[in-house]
Formats: C-alpha cells, structure tokens, sequence
C-alpha cells in the first residue's frame, strides 16, 4: 500500500492508518508486535475511538494489520497484495543495436556456478523426478535400440519426437503434422533459426520490452536492430504500438512471448491474439511467438498459441511457433523445437547447416515421455508448486524490500519481476549479492536500450530451501544499505 | 593399369600385354579365366616365346594376371593397385558464391533413411561398442547425479570434458588448458563459430578443393565467399597457391581439413604444416584447421595439429582448432569442441546466444570414456578396421568400375573419392542409385564452383555386410548403362 499524499478529501481515519504506516515501515511498531489499543490510539492522536477503529479496519483491510480475537491488532508483514504493479513500460520510439551482451554472457557463466542460490537463473527444478525419468527413458532405449545412434539423426528431427510435438499442440488449437516441426537444440536456436530465416542484416525487429535477454542476443547476432514495443506487465505488448510499428513498415519481423512472458509472466488476451494475428496477416510481416513458457500458465488450460488464429494451412502461415522443454523438463536437454510455417524448409536447411540435427537419444526418450502421459503429469504438478513459489516470494518481496518496489502478477512460469526504487542500480546489486552467494538477473539485460537498470528478474523455480527463504531479506539488507549511501 | 598408347618407343611385350589387357576388359578372357599358354600366345601373336613370356610377367606385375605353378597364368581380378590416383585438383582461381544447397540438404535428408546402403554418408559405424559404452556411463551418471542435470550447462561446456579435451591434444602436440576449450554441438558448430568470429559478411574464405560440404554450407550461411584452392589427393593444398592467395590479401580466413581429409583421406606433411602455420602467422589470417579425422589416421602415431607449430601461447593463437567425436564414437551424440586460440571470448559468446550450451550428460558421459581410456582403445580398435574396409572397397571399386576410374589413396577417416570417366554424370548415378537402395555422395556437393560433377564420395565405415559388398558390383553396372547410352 502506498498512502496517498495528504489532501483535503483525505478522511481522517486514513490521515491517522498513514501515521500508523510511518510508525510500522520506521520499526517503532515492529512486525509481529501489537499495536496500540484503539482506546489509545484514540488518546494518543487525539481522536474518536470510532475513527480510531476505522483506521485499523483499513489497515487491516490492506494488509498491515491481522486482528486477533480478544487480543488486538498485530502488525502484519507486508505481503504482496500491498505493493504496486509496475506499469507499462515506455521503451524509446527508436530502433536500436543491441548493448549489454558482455553483461549478458557473464550472467549466463555465472548461472551454472555451483554453491550460488540461483536467483538470476531462469530454470525451474522443483523436482528432479521428470529429469529421471526422460534419463531412465534413454537408458532402456539405448539398451534396447543401440544402432539408432549409430548414424546421423535426420536434421528436421526425428519423426517420433516431431509427431508427439504435433500432437500436444492441438491443445494450443493448432493444427499440425510432423512434416510441420523441427527440432532444435533448445528454444533459443529456434528462434534464431525463425529469425534468420525472415531477415537480413540491418532490418529491424520489434519485441516487448522488457524481454528475454536471448532474443535480444539472436538480435545481435544475426546483426539485426532492435525496436522495443511498450509492454503491459499483465497483458504484454501494446497493440496500438504494433499497429503503429506496421503501419510504417518499420520491422521485418516480430519476436513475442505471449504465454507466460519472460521477464513479466504477462499473458496476452484471446482477443489480442487474433487481433494481432490479423495485423501481422494484413501487413505481410512474420510473428515469432516464443512458446517456451506457455505449458507452465497458472490457469487450468493453456493458453491457444497465436498460430491458431491464423486459418492458413500451416505450410503457409506467417506465424511461427518456437518451444521446448527447457523450463518444463530440463534445461540441460537442450531440446527445443519450431514450427515456422512458410519458412520449414529454409529453417530445415539452417537446422542442417548449423549443426547437421539435434542428438537422437534424447529426442527418442523425450517422444515417449510425452507418449506415456508423463510430460502431461509432470506440468500439472510442477505448475500448482510454481504457482505457490512465486507467490510466497512476492510476499518475501513485499516484507523485505523498500516501499516503493513494484512487482508483477505472474500468471504462469516461475519468474518475478521486481521494480526497485527509482535510481537503484541493480547491476551493483547484482555484484554485492553475488559475493554473498546469490545470484540476480539485473533489468538492463532485458532491454536493448540499457532500460530497466533499478529493476531485477528472480527465478522462483529453484528447489525451495532455507537457503532460497534466506536470500531475500538479504538482498532486502543489501539494497537498505544502497539506498543509504 | 592405363596400358600407354601405342607408340614406337614400346617394347614389343608391351604392347603384346595390352592386347591382352583389351582381351580381359572387353571380356574375351574372363577374370578367373587360364590365360592362353605362353607358346599358344606366341603362335597366336606371331612372336617368339621369350617376348610371350615378357609380356606375361608385365602382365604379372601390373596385377592382372597370377601365375599358378605347373598349371600357368589366370585372369586376376583388378585391385586397387592397378587404378591410378586423381592429380592434383585445379579449381577457379576465383572467389566465388556457394551453390547446390539444396542438393546437400537433400543428402543429408537421405542419408537418415533406415533400409539403405549408406555409401553416401559420413559415418563409421564399425561397432556399436562404443556407443553402447557411452551411453551406458550416461546411465549411471544420470542415477546417481540427477540434480547436475537439473540447471542449465555453462556456454563453453562441462568442465570435466573441456579438461580430457585439453589433455587429449596433447597427443597432437598441443599445450592446452580447458579453459582454452568450448564444447560445441558437433565439430561443424565448432566451424561455424570460429569463422562467424573472424569475418564479415562478403569476406573471402580459402579451403581445400575438393572439400567437405558441410564447410560450404557454413560460408554461405555466413554469407561469405569461397576460394578452391588447387589441392593434392595425398598431401593437400597447394602452399604456393595459399602463399599466393595471402600475399594479394584474398581473403580473411582459411579453413583446412589437414589430417585424414574428407573427402581425399590426404594428411598434410609435417613441413607443410611448419610452412603454413608460418605463413598464416606472417600474414595475420587466422587458420581454422577441421581436425575431425585426425584420430583415424592410419599410421600408428597421430599427426600434430597445424595449431603445434605456433609458439604463441594460446591465447594468443590465430591457428583454431575444431573437431569432435562424430566420426569416432557416435555422430547422434553431437559432440564438438573447439580451441579457437585469441578468440575465446567471441566464440564462447556467440555458443551462448546461438544455443546457450550443449547438453550436460553426453559431455559428462564422454569425459568419464576418455578419462578411463575408452576412447583411446575404441580408436585403435576402429582404425584398423577402416583402414582394411578402405582397402577392400577400393578393390571392389576396381573391379567394378571402368577402367579409366581413379581412385584416392586414403590415409585415414573411411573414405574413398572416386573420379569416374569425364562426363559422367554423378548426380544422374545418385538418382538412379537411390532407386536401387544404395545413397552415394555425387562430388558436385563439394565444390563451391559445381566442380567435380564425375566425382563420388563413398564411405567405407559401414557395419560391413554382403549387402555392402553387393552395392558396388550394382554402382558399377548402372554407371555401365550411362556410359553405354
């Protein structure tokens, strides 16, 4: 809760809940303490015992203060349904290169670092249990198949991996067959692959902003600018912008995580999708929507890909799906996949040029994974504990940082996105928290512009621990002591 | 055997042996047949006994036909002995674009297909022992370390690996630590990662003529130029060629597959890769140097890698070194590595963002078969099976092809590149072969000019079976049918 400015139309109950804020965020009414009673308060401050009860009510009403029967209002920790959203982001009008890729790439070392409590990462491994069981899948399949490995896999993948993918995507309401996928080593290689095949060097690209640093890196990479669209941390991307951006013929092409966005766990309304599927149609102009996240939405059905609005056959879609299995069944796979429409043969052919194709094994193992029901059981499990994670974190948050943080509303995936104090610099606080054995993913990477410099990302995916419990009061430390200074 | 055109110079038995010799080819004597008895040749010839009897021996010693005691001389099959090497190759001496893509991506499509003779691939697959042995490691690491495969693997690799790397090229004579190496997913990654690091767009690259295809493919990815330099079937590329390339500053880079070369099985001599790597150096273009063979050379001792005959610290180096185990314990686990000397950062960053890092278990798995000594066993196993399978293909491919067939001389890899009569076809070979369930690779695949269109690859490291030893009494007989028509 942020108490409003003192004005005139302020009623008094909530001038007098304000001073009670000052008196809990200034430690003279710790948590955990009670507060005075109403006859005091009444006395101390001069008031009614009528208001002073009102002020406890709204007090108790966000969130400060628990009632206790015969007992007394106790001071609450701050919980998560008092701080503040952020907003939609203004990213600047103008195409970009990309900036920041050392930061990038030191991060990413730094994330495979044992011994660290990896709040930077993105990868969720609140059970070991699907890791074990594709290895165990591997195991009887090398023992019983042991010259399917002996020879190249084909470059588009194998065929029992691509018709399962097919298959599960009929629950994002596409229609596809085997011929329509390839796999890739992970969903990021996907996304390069899309992307290259739609672009040239020196065209621009639009995404949200903020976005998954990766997309931003294939950017660079593929030598192309960046064009940051502004996004609504619960709804994604602005389509007034995009429309906009289109109409210009700004971008060769656009990048999008719709489902479960990383970094803001934002989900793009049904609507939205169609509508946009409709304006990238109409201006000739590809979508790359990143599925990475979408089988992780809190909500009981996922979420239909934005391929399915469009009613083109899929060899002739302009909307191209990437995916995997990175942050459902492990990242250290490195399996990933596309579906990229028009381009499958283009993308085929990068596939093979690349790398020649993606290790057989694992794709035969993760097939019948998904064959046997077990992916299916393993997200409806993993889904409710992410879920549950990420909201006892946002409560760690709220009771841990300073007031003016913001954070976002997840609605699937693991990851937390945290608005800091205007002026904060979380690369700093990346590196004092690093040297106390935590690792942040500071909010410059997601940008192309070097934005978002006071926010951080906090993977709330790892195997819940003590240790993980521990981490935020003392990023909370390190940040008091930052802002002091 | 090409018998020489009559002229006045020759000796009588000489050519009294080639009128034998058209006997034998146009079928008059039969291979297995009894020639003629020396005083029957004699009358029939109209010379003396003792010239029947010179033209016999020259016959003996030229391997067509055997004597057997008291019973005289039979037809011998032809062996490899008696075909004749291909020259030395004179490419363009222009840059050039790289064409046929498609025709490779077909292949490669091809080369996956179950229930056919894969004379086309790249592939040795003598036993499946060692894939059995890797994936069984696999196995038990994955039992009793599950959670190592719960995060995401560092961008350059698993360290366990990068260190047996690092050890392993001490063979070739290489100071490494593993903090000189990045694991790649196949050696071609490697390739393209390491020439992504040192050109730009529109940039000249220098390679061997003919050269494998999969380096084609990376330059024209990268949207780079080709140079064929004219190249030895034993030693390889002309020097005074690359001397005269790096003087008139051609181009930016140079990537060789010096030891055990696909598709000529050519090593480059010690001198000449003391000559290059200071040739290199003098002009400040980097060398990438495709080491991929260079465990399947048949001579005991495995050649030093060009990168040896640096002195600088590697760190420092601009000799760069790829390779991988997809040639020698199994192409489906896709693993690669890299030693890319002052390039380290740049190519350890663009791993990261292309696909972040290669799978976790197969590296574990490996490092654990190289530390035991698995490899090393495995590769002398396997050498000395390719190299009797490269000989015996190459005697099938003499008795079976036309005489005016040339054949290389493979020191290493399983590999035979075979020139069959100008004007042949081989892409028309290939389509009819395909139809008769045997693939083959049509040399045209790898020339960036569409050179070598008379030319085929074959692989020798096939599991060998009757149905391999049948394939090349069929090439033979369709080629018969082209050339017939």
């Amino acid at each position: 809760m942020n108490p409003p400015e003192s004005k005139p139309q302020v009623p008094l109950y909530e001038e007098v809940a304000n001073k009670v804020v000052e008196m809990i965020d200034s430690g003279t009414l710790p948590i955990g303490s009670r507060a005075p009673s109403v006859r005091a308060l009444a006395k101390q401050m001069k008031i009614s015992v009528s208001t002073a009860v009102a002020a406890y009510r709204f007090l108790e009403d966000h969130g400060r203060l628990q009632p206790r029967p015969q007992s007394g209002f106790y001071v609450r920790a701050a919980s998560r349904e008092n701080v503040e959203e952020p907003e939609m982001s203004r990213p600047p009008e103008t195409v970009s290169d990309v900036t920041v890729g050392d930061l990038r790439l030191l991060l990413l070392t730094e994330f495979g670092q044992p011994g660290t409590i990896g709040l930077g990462a993105s990868s969720g491994a609140v059970s070991d249990w699907s890791i074990k069981t594709v290895h165990a899948l591997m195991s009887s399949i090398s023992r019983t198949q042991p010259l399917l490995s002996a020879s190249y896999p084909p470059p588009a993948g194998m065929s029992t991996l691509r018709r399962q993918v097919a298959r599960w995507y009929m629950r994002a309401g596409c229609k596809l067959t085997p011929d329509d996928v390839v796999i890739t080593s992970g969903a990021l290689e996907a996304i390069h692959l899309c992307l290259r095949a739609v672009t040239q060097p020196g065209d621009a690209v639009a995404i949200e902003s903020p976005t998954y640093w990766g997309i931003l890196q294939t950017i660079e990479m593929l030598g192309l600018k960046a064009l940051e669209i502004p996004t609504h941390p619960r709804t994604g991307p602005s389509l007034d912008a995009l429309e906009v951006v289109l109409g210009q013929n700004l971008v060769k092409s656009i990048v999008l995580i719709p489902s479960a966005h990383n970094p803001l766990g934002s989900i793009m309304p049904e609507d939205s999708r169609r509508q946009l599927v409709a304006m990238v149609k109409k201006a000739n102009v590809p979508l790359i929507e990143d599925e990475i996240y979408a089988d992780l939405t809190f909500e009981t059905t996922r979420p239909r890909a934005c391929r399915s609005y469009d009613s083109s056959p899929s060899a002739s879609s302009n909307v191209m799906i990437c995916g995997g299995v990175s942050k459902t069944v492990a990242p250290s796979l490195r399996i990933g996949w596309c579906m990229p429409g028009r381009w499958i043969k283009e993308v085929t052919g990068a596939k093979a040029w690349l790398n020649i194709a993606s290790p057989t094994l694992p794709q035969l193992a993760l097939a019948q994974f998904m064959d046997e029901g077990g992916y299916d059981r393993h997200l409806r499990k993993v889904t409710s504990i992410y879920r549950r994670q990420v909201e006892r974190m946002s409560d760690l948050v709220a009771e841990h940082f300073p007031r003016e943080t913001r954070i976002t509303r997840p609605q699937g995936g693991f990851l937390l996105w945290v608005e800091l104090p205007e002026g904060l610099d979380s690369v700093k606080l990346h590196d004092r928290a690093i040297k106390n054995g935590i690792s942040i993913c500071p909010g410059v990477v997601f940008s192309a512009t070097g934005k978002y410099r006071n926010c951080i990302r906090i993977n709330c995916g790892l195997l819940w621990s003590a240790a993980v419990e521990q981490a935020i009061p003392t990023l909370g430390k390190l940040i008091a002591e930052m802002t002091d200074s």
